[in-house]
């Protein structure tokens, strides 16, 4: 049996402990070692990578603090539309949803993409169209409300509506950082195969149908046996521009370098084009790498000879 | 001034000389030529390769007889639904939409999105909203009609009510190779920048609001003054896994190797994990590659010092 590895992320950005109370820090905490033992459970027990990163992602997507599933924020409309996508390196398949809604766990919607259907990427009234074939777990509109996301919605339209007044001339591809936020999940299983799983509740606020770097192969979520699998997080549209998921595959197959450095380099990367964010990463060798250049990033690990760890804040 | 460089695809896949008569290859001829002739004016007057990437595609998205704008394929619903994506290797900027409707010319609309948006991908009927704001030209869903297309669509249903009554077993990812099709524009100007444009109106009969690689950065569309603009074409999942077209500068950028080389190399992997089509590319030195590993590829190009060519079969 090969070395064993899961990681796992619930979002990158400004998160500064000062503005955090003991007891909500001691939430995001719990809420991480869970997912991870979880997913930790499956490994161990002999189970794939791909199911792992699937039920790991699940438990974070139930989880109402991290912007995904039932804690994704809302849209201008006061909606919640969900993105989602899961990559299998061994098979090298993919699949992946925007903006669905009403969906309980959207990253069980991306998979049976993957699995029944021809396509890569479902989006909009035709995905939900394909969650109700394949009855999916519908749940209701107010399973996603939670007070302080609805907070951040009307703090957001009241701030963009000072933003647009004066961003008419501004070509400036930088969403609102408080917006921000993302789950995802990687692993390596004991046969040497690796996957990768990231899930969103997109941007507070956000309007004309926008999709971000979640459910984009090659930009938020990439997995293949010969390198690696990643999931990111944080500005969506840099991860698009600098393709990062994939960029890290590229960087050790073309490079010939480890997954560390390959991680360190896509994050530098991402910093000189003005991307902010992270990203988690495993190797088929059961490597594991979480790199941030944000002030914080919800993150935690797990590997073979290597205990469990959670992380909030840089260090 | 720099050595200039323009190369165009109209789509590639089984396209065979015995299914086509002499007049029907002339039209798409003269489409081809007509197209690199309004590219090519701009560059040698001294315009910048994104302008010329985007009225090229203009040009083919007019053309009734290439899947895109005009000559859109039908979804399963009837209907005309429109990808597209554009990306600025100078700014290292990029705008996409997806599954737009009545919009005359959805390159134009995706070069919206990245000029006048925080945004890269707007899809549905988010991006119709924004394309009615910025006041793009409209037409009426009778424009899109051309009787072969819809021929096309009433085939591909019968065959669809076939296909998926043995495929509930299948877990292909390969959709039907006759419903395949798009345009595009890679540009190096008298400046060394270059751009790239890809168009589409995605698969015959497709449901569930299916993306496809066309309005995906890093799948469908690249460009980055450091290495190379690409735009590809053909059965659009395979690229997306891949991530071909960001997957030829990344060969450039970390084995230092030539974009002749990387393009070829990039092929090979697609048909490695059994995809089809091909790619058009240019690097910020003027040099052109065209590789495809199907039957035919709608293609042309010229660059300085090179006469302008146009072809349609393998050679």
């Amino acid at each position: 049996m090969k070395k064993l590895a899961l990681a796992i992320h619930g979002g990158a950005g400004t998160i500064v402990q000062s503005l955090m109370t003991a007891e909500l820090e001691q939430e995001y905490r719990n809420a991480l070692e869970t997912a991870l033992k979880v997913g930790w459970e499956i490994l161990n027990d002999g189970g794939n990578a791909l199911d792992a990163v699937e039920a790991t992602v699940v438990e974070l997507e139930n989880f109402p603090l991290f912007n995904s599933g039932k804690g994704a924020v809302f849209t201008h409309d006061g909606k919640n539309e969900l993105d989602a996508s899961i990559m299998d390196g061994k098979q090298l398949k993919a699949g992946a949803v925007a903006f669905v809604r009403n969906v309980k766990n959207p990253i069980k919607l991306a998979r049976l993409v993957m699995e029944k259907t021809e396509h890569i990427l479902l989006a909009g009234e035709g995905a939900n169209e394909f969650a109700r074939e394949m009855q999916v777990e519908f749940v209701a509109d107010d399973y996603f409300f939670t007070d302080f996301r609805y907070q951040q919605l009307l703090q957001a339209r009241a701030e963009n509506q000072v933003q647009l007044d004066h961003s008419s001339n501004s070509k400036s591809q930088i969403p609102n950082p408080k917006s921000l936020g993302t789950v995802g999940a990687v692993a390596c299983d004991g046969f040497g195969d690796v996957a990768a799983a990231t899930s969103t509740g997109g941007m507070t606020n956000k309007k004309f149908g926008r999709i971000g770097d979640t459910p984009i192969i090659g930009a938020g979520t990439y997995a293949d046996n010969q390198t690696c699998a990643v999931s990111c997080t944080g500005y969506g549209e840099f991860f698009m521009l600098g393709v990062s998921a994939y960029d890290v595959a590229a960087r050790m197959k073309y490079k010939n370098i480890s997954l560390i450095e390959a991680t360190k380099e896509t994050i530098k990367y991402l910093t000189e084009i003005g991307g902010e964010g992270g990203l988690i990463a495993v190797d088929a060798l059961g490597n594991v790498a979480v790199p941030f250049n944000s002030e914080g990033m919800y993150r935690g690990f797990v590997a073979t000879n290597c205990e469990m760890i959670v992380k909030i804040y840089g260090d």
